[in-house]
């Protein structure tokens, strides 16, 4: 059991749409409770504070005759996230409690980065945001974005993010696994197999990372 | 008369609360409409786009139980005028019209930058959002703090920015000064000057920077 003086930890789980996230956090959710017998801080990005949570809606609903520009958009995705890390991450962390994150800094470098093609964009405001100030670990869920965008229609409709050309999927696959292969503290895990086998791959980065 | 075939140019008027800044874009205004024989198009920011305008709300009207971070307020500035730029100055620029700024990026440098102590931070943004996108002519109306701050309470209740202690408009406005001092595409304007002199000194500048 963690000290409960000491700092908590911040997980993150990243991933196409489609790659199984939602169900990934669940199992890290219950394998931190356990590790900590405290339930762990859930965030969302964009999102997580009140102004983030009106941030995230004005860029899920733009009006059609002010379509968001790649800069603004890049630009509101920080400001949310700056938000979230001042107000919930930051103070949770430095209270002892771990904050368990459904995507965060990675997905602004794969998507708008990777995706739009901004990377030079992105990554000067994320160090200008954040400076370095990063997860303690990651967990990068990879999937086909074929494979991902059947599975993510078959539970509804796809917002306009998740609309996007295959290729722009595509390069933000590629940009995931350049950015996962060059830091120690992002684990991939190959979410393409069966579920069973993907929680499994889940648990032994978990116990292998988090536990003496 | 400026060619209608030729690009726009735009032109901002800066200042701190209470400079006088209203009555001097009246005066532009005037003048850009005789010299163009067509009105300018007048942008104020933040705001100016639907999506930009639910921005400066939401600057405007944050809750207390979720303080905006000043990383996050200089985003959602960023945000806004990234918006603007891209989707009213540069098409109307690129159509011949003139653009009459209400405020710009000298505004984020000098509040966010001076006021705020972080302009490492928002030059870092300012450069990835708007790369050497720059106004033709800028005219800071230059003003003492206390004075501007005594008119604009004249005038009515003071907003979230407008009450901020008297040392972060000595803040901006040293910055203000500093900035405008090394361009020479802005021109420093004495605003504690009686009106009609004032007038009179930014009819000057306009004369000799946009006529032959």
């Amino acid at each position: 059991m963690v000290n409960p003086t000491t700092a908590g930890k911040f997980i993150v789980i990243e991933g196409l749409e489609g790659a199984g996230k939602s169900s990934a956090i669940a199992l890290v959710r219950e394998f931190l409770t356990q590790l900590n017998d405290a339930e762990p801080v859930c965030t969302r990005e964009p999102g997580g504070t009140p102004t983030a949570e009106k941030i995230r809606a004005l860029v899920k609903n733009v009006s059609d005759d002010d379509p968001l520009c790649d800069e603004a958009e890049c630009l509101l995705m920080y400001a949310a996230r700056a938000q979230l890390v001042a107000n919930v991450i930051k103070p949770a962390l430095a209270n002892g409690q771990w904050v368990l994150g459904d995507r965060h800094n990675l997905s602004s470098l794969a998507y708008q980065g990777g995706g739009r093609g901004l990377l030079p964009l992105v990554q000067a405001v994320s160090r200008a945001t954040l400076g370095d100030f990063a997860p303690d670990l990651t967990l990068y869920l990879d999937i086909p974005p074929q494979l991902g965008l059947t599975r993510a229609a078959d539970r509804g409709a796809l917002d306009r993010i998740e609309q996007q050309a295959i290729d722009f999927f595509e390069r933000a696959r590629e940009t995931y696994l350049t950015l996962a292969n060059a830091d120690e503290n992002i684990e991939i895990i190959d979410a393409s197999q069966p579920m069973a086998k993907v929680h499994q791959d889940i648990l032994a980065v978990l116990k292998s990372r988090l536990t003496a």
